[in-house]
């Protein structure tokens, strides 16, 4: 019997889920439904229920057998409960969220498992996407916030209670920029997409943030044109971002790190200077093994790598 | 028959070693000989096998049998190979330190393993220190170089080609003084030896460095007494320290964070600060679960550690 996966992503604005066939690892169906995050807790639950059980249903009516479900969140994840979870309006504290989605699904016969969104962002990018083949990676999503997730012998490292791989809230300047986590200069602060909004808005003086839907992504376009205050400000973000590469691959030696989110669609215009930066930077021996690339799997990576958390946990 | 290992650390000045009982992990017996680094690397690796021999004759003697040898060694350590040995002159390039040390032992039928040094620091006081119990650790040794080592799963983790754990190399201040690895703001050029010297230089206006002796030790002995400017170097150099633990808890979500090396020996000037750094930057669920000691195997922890190498690969 063909068997497949159940992978979800619960974002704050969309919930993303896939239908995975469990041995070529290839999305069978998928599709992305509103998070309706204001509901609350209670609601999404709900939500992510229901989709659950939509894929089932799938798989069902296609004679495929579902072996296991995953879900990635944002926030940290430990033993099922998701704390810190700034998007998710009502999710303060701390939520059991496996509990309580267990309690929405009676009868369950197969492993759910739950974990950070970028955790299963950098599995998905090392088993099937960009890293493939290899087995130390470092998985580094960019967006308003930088998340990151590691895999080390092509497992994930979870640290101690879920709180491992938190790239973005490294400091690459002590006495940096306030992050919105309290620390001060953290890699978010410096390369997250409103220090990108604000450093362009510094370089280009006719521009006046008139709009809070202005987007790294017009930025890029910008770059594209050839605009040189955004051509500047995505050189500099990058700049910045090697000395946070460069860090990661003195620690972490890896064969690959994965750079995805929506701000990594600025594509060369910040991994080029990026990579310039980390190379000069890095241990040599270390910074000749490393490749740094685009993730490959698009906006449905978390939603894979969900998928892939009980297969490969 | 009571069964035993030896380790070996190859040090810029001495060589330390021990005869480690198998299983109880206590150390039999130990002894420390000049590495004598001048001569070359021909000669320091006929000291080593001497060493070795030594140790051998001396478990013979006690009717131990010797399972394993293991070595620690400065520098980067791949597969045998060193690179990257700053403190061994002679040692530039790649010294295939395992194929010469076997070449100098004919007949050797045990398993011989080596390994960075500060990775062996980290073993030990994980496997039989003030970590021991823990599965993640991360050891810190604050020397003239700020080394690190890094313990996953109760196991070392290597990275692809042995380089991971470079913690020291890692900026707190992109912009920061130039480190001797070309990096910039590098925690080992903040907080290593001589950054520490000179920072209290600048707070003792009355001081003087007229001799390439003075050591950190000297100003932990006068912050002992009391002397503000000593008191205040350290501390300065802890909160420094304490944004590296930070960065090192949001990366690792350790169990225990483990500092050795001579600037260890600051005790509370240095780490009352750090860690009051650390829980302020740190997420804070990651914060909590994170214990920062200092080191309990003293100087011999590398040699413990090397012995440790084989039992625990």
């Amino acid at each position: 019997m063909r068997t497949a996966l159940v992978g979800l992503d619960l974002g704050g604005t969309n919930i993303k889920s896939v239908l995975l066939d469990a041995r070529s690892l290839k999305v069978i169906t998928k599709r992305q439904i509103p998070t309706l995050a204001h509901l609350g807790s209670g609601a999404v639950i709900k939500i992510l229920a229901g989709e659950i059980g939509y894929l089932l249903r799938v798989a069902g009516s296609k004679n495929i057998g579902v072996t296991a479900i995953g879900l990635g969140s944002a926030g940290l994840v430990n033993k099922g409960t998701v704390r810190n979870s700034p998007n998710l309006p009502g999710w303060q504290g701390a939520v059991p969220l496996e509990r309580l989605l267990k309690k929405e699904l009676p009868g369950l016969k197969i492993p759910l498992a739950i974990d950070n969104d970028a955790n299963c962002f950098a599995l998905a990018e090392t088993l099937c996407g960009a890293a493939k083949g290899s087995q130390n990676v470092v998985g580094l999503t960019l967006g308003t916030g930088v998340g990151g997730g590691i895999v080390f012998g092509g497992k994930l490292y979870r640290g101690s209670t879920g709180g491992a791989g938190e790239l973005g809230h490294t400091s690459i300047k002590y006495d940096g920029p306030r992050c919105l986590c309290g620390n001060k200069g953290c890699l978010e602060a410096m390369v997250g997409a409103n220090a990108i909004i604000a450093r362009y808005s510094a370089l280009n003086s006719n521009f006046k943030l008139q709009t809070s839907n202005f987007t790294v992504a017009e930025i890029s376009a910008r770059a594209k044109k050839g605009e040189p205050a955004a051509v500047k400000a995505l050189a500099e973000t990058g700049v910045l971002l090697g000395v946070g590469l460069a860090n990661y691959v003195n620690i972490f030696n890896p064969q690959a790190i994965i750079i995805g989110g929506g701000v990594a669609q600025a594509g060369k215009y910040i991994l080029d200077p990026a990579i310039k930066e980390m190379k000069q930077r890095a241990m040599s021996y270390n910074a000749l093994g490393v490749k740094v690339k685009l993730a490959k799997l698009g906006p449905w990576a978390g939603a894979i790598g969900a998928a892939l958390l009980v297969k490969k946990i």
